[in-house]
């Protein structure tokens, strides 16, 4: 049946504007400040991809897609499996979030890079596409996935869908149409193929589902892009439309979030990467632990008798397990994150570890840490104080924690949190030349370079081959 | 962060009872006018696929596809190109909707048998399956689909979910868990990887993104079974939970037509098989005119003066295109239909090229046909006046059309439809094994023989080898 109903008196065709906008723009019409932090961004989803490549997940979900692999073009990053393009970009999808470690664009909680970057690289090695045309997608794909779902946040979210993978795959699509220069229809299509595939519940936090909804979004953003070259056709108006996305998954519809200043604000540039594997909201804990041991010495640590944390009651609600078994529920303590920054002055994946989690030095002093709820204290905050056997005690307080908004990462920061997880799977030598490559994109010819120097062993076979 | 949420009292554990139930169902536990009811519903759903796979919808998820296929083992059913078995799944549930004429569970407007046996068959393919077990798999699967369904329509169809997407993809994960041997665990997996995966606009009907709806939900679904088989893991509460499939995508959510009398109650025994290639509310017009032509003969026909439908207003809301262009929109134009109906005898595909319904004689024809709303006629009924030139009329009464619940098409009707449009794509002799082997299917040893037989040449192929 023929069902399309006329849209609303005065709804913009905002399908249509964005796919024209995806179209037309070019790499210089973005300025090079925004085109920095796309590539930090970039760094940053690179090295959580490999960091994350040996988790089990990976190994599972590597299992079931192999076998139905095509040509394989396509490395999964920090492995020695490739896949065909499609498949690579699920994997990746899921390498970079599975450790709940890649970048947050703050207002809508989407983890942008992932469904974006996973797919552009994995068709570079199947279709070439130089580094600066790389940047240039990843930023305007970015740029879609964050105001579309700036456009129904948080409502949408609130209904129980992980935005990450509803939005993801429409930044996926016009990012993987932008390299592949579908034209203006096609690009409309490659939305309506997008949305009719927007999914991803957040019933699924928790369990290795989650970080399949980046991964999907990647892959089924790239085909989306990919059956709109081949001229499948699809609605020219699936965002805005009464049966469209935007009415059907959410009650909040602001179009002009996707529509206002497109080109000249820049969502993309409020991107933020976390310095700790865990969620937000006990980053100011680690930040303000890992000062006070920085300050203190690491002898003086040993000697605290009790931690008292004063902190919002949703860090408590969200991270208030007392007695985690898992590096997994470790994430969800907020009492293991301040015992394993004082002792260990870590918050880094390794923090969270089924060893850390069970250390008995660190369930000892966990034991000894109390966190209280105050409704008054910002979300973003916390107050420290810690009492020594001696009876003295010192405090701090954290504002804003690093990776925030207000006080982000530092290039020297990405390249830590980058050289500590990426080493752990792939080594010191692959590492550092990975590092160097993807800090390189712009000046690349061939984007694929950065998969290929991610695989184990990759820099001792260059030097072979030399 | 962990947001499971509790589950409201009283509501009963939906997923997992589902999921025990699917793992443990026998074969022998489903009773023989079920099973044959399952088989009806096979053999018209093979020949839908082979009717639509020529069609050029079809030619443009290939050309997208096929460079990212796995190995070539499943049969894109009508055609000569093979693909990986997950790809296989979404062609064929492509082509068996796209000419709108595959089967339909009337109380949902689900197209039950594309997301099920697209999957199955694909995958017999590549793992062997007997014919028997694939039926029973089928009819399981289609029975979670439904049920499924029933438990969030119409207020979840109202919003703008495709239903046959959104539930199809549950039972394709059903269908291939089951014949894929997981246990009860993984079985719950894949409901959740389902649900998560849940999606399809209805924003999309009427252009090619319509029928990737089934064809996507076959692959997903058997891809959240294959995944949950390498242990994959998932929520396993993805229907109920305050965060799941029903309570994020419908405002209704009765789970008791998921639960009751499981495996005594029948949804798939309620499947439906269209004897036109358009929508529903037409096929009453279709129905009292092919009966007119053959009472009247085919000269007097020619003496029509005027033709006086009065039918539900539904039914001019739907097709009441008084001067469709192409095939495609003469679907949505009863007065086509009426002409097609009563000049050539045909509600076929047939009926619904453009060369159809460009013929002068028709359009002649259909210019005077009157068509009158009537809300006290039913919507499943019509009213059918002649006025022939030499003034006298005839007039026809359709209480309920051919292919409704009250008139099921009968297995010679089913042979029928499947040869005419089968016929048209594979040739006669394709056809009549094709057919003899789908009859078969309890039988096979393999399943994949269906498969095989469907392909182009393949009598001629065997004939030689004899």
């Amino acid at each position: 049946m023929s069902q399309h109903q006329a849209t609303a008196p005065g709804i913009p065709k905002v399908t249509e504007i964005l796919a024209d906008w995806v179209v037309t723009i070019k790499g210089s019409d973005i300025a090079p400040d925004i085109r920095r932090e796309g590539l930090r961004t970039f760094v940053n989803w690179v090295g959580c991809a490999v960091g994350g490549a040996s988790h089990e997940t990976v190994d599972r979900a590597l299992a079931a897609a192999t076998p139905f692999s095509g040509k394989p073009t396509s490395t999964v990053l920090g492995r020695s499996e490739k896949l065909d393009a499609l498949h690579a970009a699920l994997l990746n999808g899921i390498t970079s979030h599975v450790l709940d470690y890649d970048d947050t664009h703050l207002k809508t909680i989407i983890h942008p890079a992932g469904p974006v970057a996973s797919a552009l690289l994995a068709l570079a090695e199947m279709r070439a596409i130089s580094g600066y045309d790389l940047l240039t997608a990843l930023i305007v794909g970015i740029e879609v996935e964050c105001r579309i779902g700036n456009s129904v946040y948080p409502h949408h979210y609130d209904r129980g869908w992980h935005i990450t993978g509803t939005a993801g795959v429409f930044g996926a699509a016009a990012a993987v149409g932008k390299v592949i220069g579908l034209n203006q229809q096609q690009m409309r299509w490659a939305f309506g193929l997008a949305a009719t595939q927007s999914s991803g519940l957040r019933e699924m936090f928790g369990t290795m589902t989650k970080s399949f909804h980046p991964g999907r979004a990647a892959q089924n953003g790239m085909f989306a892009a990919l059956l709109a070259e081949a001229n499948f056709d699809s609605s020219e108006r699936a965002i805005e439309a009464p049966r469209g996305f935007a009415n059907v998954m959410s009650d909040k519809q602001d179009y002009s979030e996707i529509l206002d200043d497109l080109g000249t604000r820049w969502e993309s540039a409020l991107n933020s990467y976390k310095p700790f594997a865990c969620g937000i909201v006990i980053h100011p804990t680690i930040d303000g632990c890992i000062q006070l041991r920085d300050e203190l010495g690491e002898e003086k640590v040993r000697r605290i008798r009790s931690v008292e944390l004063t902190a919002h009651p949703l860090v408590l609600e969200l991270t208030g397990k007392t007695a985690p078994k898992t590096g997994l529920e470790g994430k969800f303590s907020v009492y293991h994150a301040a015992a394993a920054a004082l002792l260990k002055g870590d918050g880094a994946p390794t923090a969270f570890t089924d060893e850390m989690v069970n250390d008995p030095e660190i369930i000892a002093l966990r034991d000894r840490t109390k966190a209280t709820a105050d409704k008054n204290c910002h979300e973003a905050s916390v107050d420290i104080l810690l009492t020594f056997d001696d009876g003295t005690t010192v405090s701090k307080r954290v504002e804003r924690a690093i990776g925030s908004k207000d006080v982000p990462l530092t290039d020297a920061q990405i390249d830590h949190k980058f050289t500590v997880q990426s080493a752990l799977v792939v080594g010191d030598a692959v590492t550092k030349a990975l590092l160097e490559t993807s800090w390189k994109l712009e000046e690349l010819k061939d984007a694929a370079e950065v998969a290929r120097a991610s695989v184990p062993g990759s820099t001792s076979k260059t030097a072979a081959a030399e």
